[in-house]
């Protein structure tokens, strides 16, 4: 009867690595922020200080700027799956391993003026929006989920909240014209090998395009509709988690200044916010998550 | 072979209620960040829009400032006890909850100078450290997991780094001498009912004097010896888990100038950062955690 | 011989604004977050706790959503004039005012696939980047600053740093090629009404075009060369004070790996960062900024 | 008829220095965000990119380090002192300087439970707030403004908000019993050295105990206490300037679920808030602020 380590997990965190395509004058660049995690046989390390088996986080961190050099950085999967295989096999006390990347994207900058062009090497940062993966090893298999983090929408109409319970505490009116509003969070987990480049922008217009043609009865609706058309578009994904902050927009009563207020003037809120999550699967998922979302920070 | 709703939860996020307690001329004030959130079968929400089942988030934050006002505000767990259960047995569709707490604390402005005492109704905000709980309800179980957030630590010697191995992409040295800095993130589990007032404060209290007094030889080992004392110290506890950054603080390079560094100017360092994670249980933890950890955000 | 009041200014900080015009069922959503601060003979309030003079904070943020509906809120120049106009005649007491805004942008939504689309009522959130202004009134005088925050930009070439002075603690190398990245903050000064809704996007794209399109020896000549293009372009536009942060990009050092790095590779850095801040302006700016920048945030 | 350069300074941002003072076993940690700023002739450097006399950002970054060994960190007001007159004397076109510190503060861990002592070398961070300074330089002159950052306080009694005027957009109902709270900045200005090391502390705890003891008619008025407070206590000290938000506690309104609320129950709100920013200075102070503010962030 005693006490004893259970799972764990070291690395590196938030790794920035910027890396620069100059194969050509239009220079292309990845914005990269790489978190490495290493799973195995630990115990020495943590009962008796024994770090025999520890690859460093600093080593962890230097292989990231090696491998961006050896391989470039283009697709955040590849770069996750051959830097995860690495480490894998880097030391026998190490099985597994999760590569974690958040890529911060970059527009070109238009210059000549409304008939103008893309320039070659200088960048606009797009949104705060950031495309993900958590790519999760141990031993031979690998799990990989991509995502988008931060895609913020909101639709001025088409959105309704009614026929839900009243109980004791319940004050809130029905409303069948509201701002919806969300922040979405998405990560789906691939049940075969795909060309990520392709798929990635097709997923976030697929995203974007059903919650702005969608007539909304509920932001559980919503998020499910936007989910299932994923899956229902893309057979290679098995399943698609989300998590969708409901950021309220509220009505400004202006009936103490004598005006009307026709949906017009509201009051963006902070805080507090709904909070919808959801897993949208597959019922012929044979094989099952295994450790995709082992590790994956936060929803459901 | 189709599409299906799989895991979900929906709730509202982030109430922030502050109550006070005016039964004595020497108020007590509880500052609490409270998330709710939902479980059961919202497949009709998600699939039709049909919110017959919703007990709305909106509902779910009056429920909390009326709570409070019905039953006080003191420990958080038993708040968010109380609360759980309320939501579990609203509606049949409904079949279980988080509720997940973070506490701020206050403490009281000295006045009356050196020989001064606590002020009756004044507070100054205590450090960035939160106090937390997930409190995890399925049916008529109910698991408690309590914690803190962001305790950032420092010690000035006292703590090695040496002993690892070494590959093509390291350069590390080795060292006996370093600054080691973390924000610790604790949460452990509680096997039995525990008067939380009490043991809150125990726990902190041993995690501080656990990594004062640790000669460190890795953050690993560290973490462990402050995850197991804990253990050790308290019965209730069937486990505790851990994620502690390591806020690296590099020793300046003075050699340039013509000068030496014997420890003492250090940069300190944002990103990149060590992350070490880890559970320590027990080997008789024969009940298991069950859903304590279901949807508690990040680590390991 | 005593204490006095001096300079003193109140009001409500930061009242999000959310604003659907509907008038054809292509809505335009326009997301201001406003700060209006009065100014004027407060000694009574602050020596006495006298509030007769004082127009509280709670109107203020109320006149904001109240003008919104009666006078639509397109340009934000113009909503804080008006109000900035209305608090001043509303008390003998208040003598002026500043009254400054942030506008988040929001982009139409593509639907359609890729020959789709604007969507008349569904938008996402635009970069982190704000369109601001903060208009100043005294009396009937009324000074209008305009600019843009966190508009984060980079070059992967054309940019060098030689020809620097060198004492005992420089280490700094010279380069002929470096990243430049920084994120511009910039306010001008108008010394006549324009049109705002054109001259921003078109201030905006010149700063763009300027950042890209210079050989950089310096920030400081990128910023000059930016800032000096606008007042170039608009003679309505007085000054232009700029603050450019040297977001450091850090070559990778590969070689202890037997590795190149000709410019591929490259270390973001967070802090420290340096600093670059200027006002560029007219030697014939006869009637001076007045109060123009006398609580503009920050810079210079 | 040109366009010119105006006002301009360059530096280095959020130098990270952690000095530890070794000299006994019981360590002293001093932990120092620094920004320096130079000011002088730049006008090649932006208009021709002529960095011949840019003593470069990394330089300064450089002797931030070197200084911090060589004459060790204690006082931030002295460190920034000897930096700026380091930098003002390093190249004739360097006419001045700003130097900007922040502090964070570390408590000792106690160690050896309820009758426990001070750890030597073992720290725990403390509040958020910062102690802060700005020296400003110009040739031969040097002025001084210390102040604090982000010092929370809250009272629960002892708080009213009465007597103002209504106009047509006034809600709000008179109050004499309300939370207030806030998050402090003062800064003041020294018109002779001081000990800094003992004016700070005492500074921090009048305005503490001021807060706690004055019975607020309006936050404007307790602003004044606390500022003029600080001038009647300390002779050295010309002006002080703060800028107090009004940290918004909503009592709920529990009514609709047929409870009363005497003032326990309360919304702790984001945004918007009041602001409160003013200056308190003395009739006879004839030397003035000189360039004291020129640089100084933000308020009033």
């Amino acid at each position: 009867m005693g006490i004893v380590l259970g799972d764990n997990q070291y690395g590196k965190a938030e790794v920035r690595l910027v890396h620069v395509d100059r194969t050509t004058p239009q220079h292309v660049i990845t914005d990269f922020n790489v978190t490495s995690q290493l799973r195995g046989d630990f115990t020495a390390a943590h009962v008796a200080g024994d770090n025999s088996a520890v690859l460093t986080t600093d080593t962890q961190k230097n292989t990231v700027y090696a491998f961006a050099r050896e391989y470039g950085a283009a697709e955040p999967e590849d770069f996750a799956i051959r830097l995860g295989k690495h480490f894998v096999k880097s030391l026998p006390q190490i099985s597994g391993a999760r590569i974690a990347i958040d890529q911060h994207s970059w527009d070109r900058i238009m210059v000549g003026g409304a008939a103008g062009q893309a320039h070659d090497h200088a960048f606009v940062k797009s949104g705060a929006e950031r495309r993900t993966t958590v790519v999760t090893l141990e031993g031979d298999q690998i799990w990989v989920v991509s995502g988008i983090d931060d895609l913020v929408v909101l639709k001025t109409t088409g959105s309704e909240f009614r026929g839900f319970p009243r109980d004791s505490y319940t004050t809130l009116a029905e409303t069948s014209e509201r701002i919806l509003a969300t922040s979405v969070t998405a990560r789906w987990r691939y049940r075969a090998e795909v060309v990520y480049s392709q798929v990635y922008p097709a997923v976030r217009a697929l995203l974007l395009e059903t919650f702005a043609t969608t007539h909304s009865l509920a932001l559980q609706q919503t998020l499910y509709a936007m989910g299932s058309t994923v899956l229902e578009a893309f057979d290679d994904i098995a399943e698609i988690r989300m998590s969708m902050p409901n950021k309220h927009h509220y009505l400004a009563d202006l009936s103490p200044f004598g005006l009307d207020n026709p949906n017009q003037v509201f009051i963006a809120g902070d805080r507090p916010y709904g909070l919808i999550e959801a897993q949208i699967t597959r019922d012929d998922d044979a094989t099952g998550p295994g450790l995709a979302w082992a590790s994956v920070p936060g929803f459901v």
